[in-house]
This record gives structure tokens, sequence and C-alpha cells, in this order.
């Protein structure tokens, strides 16, 4: 009987959901069948709620028969409450930011144990990087992600590193005793730097967007080819992150 | 046995569907009862499939026990195709007008019979305008509205002119025949402007964002107080719009 219950409407929700689910940034169009596998769903089963998923507007149909997320669920996603705001305090200071340095410029807000990018902006000229908005970052091995660590509590950084700290390139500080020190000193500076930890030629400096009551709400970074100076770029990421800090209240 | 069927999957997705249609810019936090009211659902049954999307995500619970779309919806909402390439051509772009103007800058969609705001720049100091981001606009009485409207079939004004043009100020144009006269003069000047006519006290102009096949993606607006000089950041518009087309080329 499993897969299967005697109140099926709750079983249809959840299979509808887990439609949805099976889209993500490295994720963005997929056919029925990889919608199927990636559900766990039959293929029958898939084909009639992606049908109505489509109907809906929540879906659209490629030239090539896959699909992607439609305007419908953008339009409803857009509602959500926290990333409205902050969004809108932060682009006039990433612009900013952006305008002053030419580099990739995040924005990202803690979600579960990792960095959420809810905003972006970069050039053809800035270094390539695998960050894109609705994307998630490891904490331990980037500059956003580490500032949000140093001020989140001391559990994440413990079940973090009960998970073990993933090595990403020969830099990523994969030691919990390394990375608490990293931390100390992200919290004594309002600075977090990454070197080429996440990513080889990449380099990176963030600080922290913290709230009135000491909560980290999001951190804002800069991620710079890694012959740059980050010396140079960090007190303007720095003041652009207070000033979003500011804007929020 | 209407509102029930015999395929209870194709019922129970509609209705969760339904649910989530619920919101939108005008209610972005909806009660219980509210949500039952709006889809026209049993309240027990919009207990239960709130809580399924609840459990998952996609909804969040305030403080006061109403609903709001959540973080899980926001991120898959991103993923949506269009939006993600034209706002990301035209925020530095946006940025620019906003820099030079320090007025509302307004990025739409044309979305069946509106236009649909997928970006917005602002300030205290701007106008108040009733647009947000995901919030639609009626296509006879905005600047990015006619803008979209001059460059779309004719069947589209054909169908806006039988519903009806609706006055929303006194100076909304709401005869068919002055609208077609407006709107040739867009297509002539590649200009569309807004006296008034959506909101007292606010003005605006805007300029279409035309693909190289010649169908308008979007149009991009300011909107300002309506002692502005509107003729002094048309030329300002129009060069972010043309600047915008061919950054998505």
């Amino acid at each position: 009987m499993a897969g299967r219950t005697n109140t099926p409407g709750q079983s249809v929700s959840q299979r509808l959901l887990a439609i949805l689910g099976c889209f993500d940034v490295a994720h963005p169009a997929l056919s029925l069948t990889e919608v199927a596998r990636r559900s766990g769903l039959p293929v029958s089963t898939a084909r009639r709620l992606i049908g109505e998923l489509h109907g809906w507007g929540g879906l659209e149909r490629l030239d090539d028969g896959r699909y992607r997320i439609g305007m419908r669920l953008w339009t409803i996603g857009s509602l959500a409450p926290q990333q409205r705001g902050l969004r809108e305090a932060a682009l006039p200071h990433m612009h900013d930011l952006f305008q002053a340095t030419q580099e990739n410029i995040q924005l990202t807000v803690p979600e579960g144990d990792q960095a959420l990018c809810i905003e972006k902006i970069s050039s053809d000229k800035a270094v390539p990087t695998q960050t894109h908005i609705g994307g998630r970052l490891p904490l331990h091995a980037t500059g956003v992600g580490k500032a949000i660590l140093a001020f989140s509590g001391k559990e994440l950084l413990a079940s973090l590193a009960e998970e073990g700290l993933a090595r990403l390139t020969p830099y990523t500080i994969t030691q919990p005793g390394r990375l608490t020190a990293a931390l100390a000193e992200v919290r004594r500076t309002g600075l977090a730097y990454s070197h080429e930890e996440m990513t080889l030629g990449a380099v990176s400096v963030a600080a922290p967007i913290l709230g009135l009551d000491g909560t980290v709400r999001a951190a804002l970074g800069i991620v710079a080819h890694s012959r740059t100076a980050l010396d140079r770029l960090a007190p303007a990421v720095r003041t652009a992150a207070l000033g979003i800090a500011r804007s929020i209240g």
C-alpha cells in the first residue's frame, strides 16, 4: 500500500507539490519523463498533474516539449513578504556598489543550513559565478555564507560540522576548529571573506545585514576575480550593508 | 453534482491551485475564512489544503493567524524564464534612470488584457503609486499600458473596447476612438503618456521595449507628480527602453 492512502486529497496535493519541487536553479526545464523520475511519480500521474499546472499557468511548455515554471507562479511567489521589503531596500545600495566596483553583487538570506540568493547584479566583465537568483550557497565556503553563519546561533555551526564541511576546492575550510576561528574574526571585523573556497579563481568579501535585535537578516557580498585586492572593496561592502540595515530599520 | 467529480485527483489539485490563486497584491495575507470564501471551498477543505501548503513551505502563518505566500513559492517562482532575462537586462538601465530622475521607475510586461509589473524602483520622495511588483495595471489608462497596447494586435484594443474602458479618474480616456488616436501617436513617437488618467496627481511617460521581430516584450515607464514636466523625462525613458531592447537582443 506504499504510496497509497485512504485520504486521496492529501495524497494528490502532495503529488502536485512534489512536481513543483522538481524544478530548481539546476533544473529549470524538465521533460515529463524527468519530472516523473525526480518526483517518483508514475508517468501517467505526472502527465495529468503537469497538464493541470500547465492549464492553470503554473508551468509553461517549451518548443522542445519540456516544461518551465510559468508567469503565474512568478506572480504568486513575488507576494512572499520577507524578500519584498528587503530587496526594495537593498537594490539602490546594490547598484551603488555595482557602479563603484563593476563586480558581482549578491544579496542572500539564511534558509536552513544554506544561504538563498534573492538578488544579484552582474555584468559580462565580472567573474562568472555559480550563483543565480533563487539559488542556494553553502554557508561554510562563501563570504555571504560566513557572514550569516557568524551571526547565527552556535547550533547551526554545530549541525554543519556534524554533517561534515564539504571540500569544494582545495582551499575550502573543512575543519570545524578553523571555521570557528574564522567566524570569530568575522564577528570582530563585520567582514567575511572567501579565498577561492567555493570556486577556483573567485574570491569574495561580504558583510552581514543585522536587524535591530541583532539577528542576521541577510548578507551582502561581492564576488570578484582572485587577483582582486579585496581590502579595497571591503569598506564599500560594509558601508552598503549598513545602509541596507538602516533602510529596513 | 456541481463541484464534484469522479476524478478526485483533478478536483483536488484544482482546489489546491484555487487556494494559491486567492492571494494577490491586493490580498497578500488572508485568514482561513477569507481563503474559503475567495476560493469557494468549504472551510474544512480549505483548512486541510492550507495545512499541506504550509507544511510544504508554500504558505507562512502570521502571528495573527493569517497566511501569506512563503519562501518556497518565491524560490520556485523565481525560475520563471521571461522575467529572469528581461529583469537582469533592465535593472542597470532602470537604476540609471532612477538616479537621473529620482522618480518611480516601472518595468511591465503584457499579460492578457493588463500590464504586469515585474520590477519597480522608487523612493520616499517619489509620488505614491498603486503599483507593486506582481501587480497589474490597466492598459488604457497608464503610460506603460498604452506603450504595450500601441504595439499589440488590433484585436486586443477591440476586446478592451468591447469590455468597456473603465473610467478611473475624470481624465481617463474611455472613448475607443480617442484611444485609437492616442495609440497612433504612441506608435509615431515611441512614447506613451498618462495625464492623471490612472491616479489623480500622478502623470507618466513610458516607452515600449520591442523584440527584434517587432513584438512588444515590455514597457518601461516613469510615474511622477502631476506638476512634473514630462517632456524633460521622455528622452531619458526612451533611451533607457532602447538600451534594454539592445541588451535582450
